[in-house]
């Protein structure tokens, strides 16, 4: 089953409309006539059956026959990563950690990060197309360029959990139960500084392990990822 | 810390040769100089801490003064896996499932498996250096060119799992115990076929989910690394 996506819908005139990429995808690589079915999200959990009732190579409008509104996870999940080096690390990470689900991506700039210029319209298209691809439903948010030094001081996401390779004893899932709303954030190539953590323990963040494999940066947020929705399964 | 590979380990003379790449990384990219020290490892689990005692750009020989045993990983993890239509898919895969931890992938020709050539050569570099990035210093074994239907017949692996997208009711890691020794099927793009599934259940598989996730391939082989991963935590 393919999805679209758009935030263009009319529930008074009961229509969506697909324009750019999603147009285009809908014409000219499915080739879909008037007529056709095609299934559309919102990002907010709900899936529209529709029929088409126009179509070009730029617009796709169609009237919707059916709504089902699939259900919010039961836990909020936010992971903040640091940009890596090579910025298809980061991309792949959104991609996978998308799929597998989580609620929101901060990019998070600490001592040791590499300065990185995030192409943010890239990074919404992958976070969109890994959301049709999984159907999960709802379209994560993904915030950018984000402070460490602000974010410790934030109680906006849960329960906050420091993952870093100085040895913590503790493992995720020993500690994050189910149901439970958190923040995880990784550190960047070569580790949060002992000063970052220090201060981020100050604020009531708990630190944990990940396991004893030495990962990279992407590939902890993608186990993070995997591991909450373990817990919660 | 920064491990190099080699299986020219000599314990009578207690002396280690680097050559190829692993060589030139030593004296080109590190700069290692005679008297220095370097970390080797077998991919059997031995660490050899050595002290360089000959160093060109196409060799380097170290002699042994210490050497650490990693204990073996409480489970063999056997994932079977079908080659992707995007090479870099399956590579990446084979990077984070390294990473995460697991002891034998096979690459598997299914029905409506994608026709690759696989980079034997290329694909050995990636698992060594996700190895050495890793710090599991175990190599994991990668046999290709695998036979669906030879592979169901066979019990050399363990305990038989079998992931597909036609909704078994049971998740992985609420069968699959700690410290048990298995092999996990997953599909190729576009799933195993209705009449493999049948045939490997027939044969003693047992189907399994990997969460509510519509996952691609890539994605549910590195979920099966940190199920497994999280189960013998």
């Amino acid at each position: 089953m393919i999805i679209h996506y758009t935030k263009d819908i009319n529930l008074n005139h009961n229509t969506i409309t697909l324009t750019g990429d999603e147009a285009q995808h809908c014409a000219k690589v499915l080739r879909k006539r008037m007529g056709e079915d095609i299934y559309v999200t919102d990002g907010e959990g709900a899936l529209h059956s529709c029929k088409i009732i126009e179509i070009s190579k730029t617009e796709c409008k169609a009237e919707i026959f059916n709504t089902l509104q699939q259900s919010k996870r039961l836990y909020d999940l936010t992971i903040s990563i640091c940009p890596t080096k090579k910025q298809s690390r980061i991309e792949w990470f959104l991609e996978k950690a998308v799929e597998i689900g989580v609620s929101r991506i901060i990019l998070t700039q600490t001592q040791r990060t590499e300065k990185s210029r995030l192409k943010e319209v890239r990074l919404h298209k992958i976070v969109v197309a890994a959301m049709k691809q999984s159907k999960n439903l709802y379209l994560p948010q993904v915030i950018t360029n984000q402070n460490w030094n602000d974010l410790i001081q934030c109680n906006d996401y849960g329960d906050k959990y420091i993952a870093h390779c100085e040895d913590p004893k503790t493992h995720l899932a020993k500690i994050c139960g189910p149901a439970q709303d958190c923040i995880v954030a990784i550190g960047p190539e070569g580790d949060f500084t002992t000063q970052e953590i220090k201060l981020a323990l100050e604020l009531g963040w708990k630190e944990i392990n990940l396991g004893s494999s030495r990962l990279r940066t992407e590939t902890a947020g993608v186990v993070v990822a995997s591991v909450l929705a373990q817990i919660n399964m």
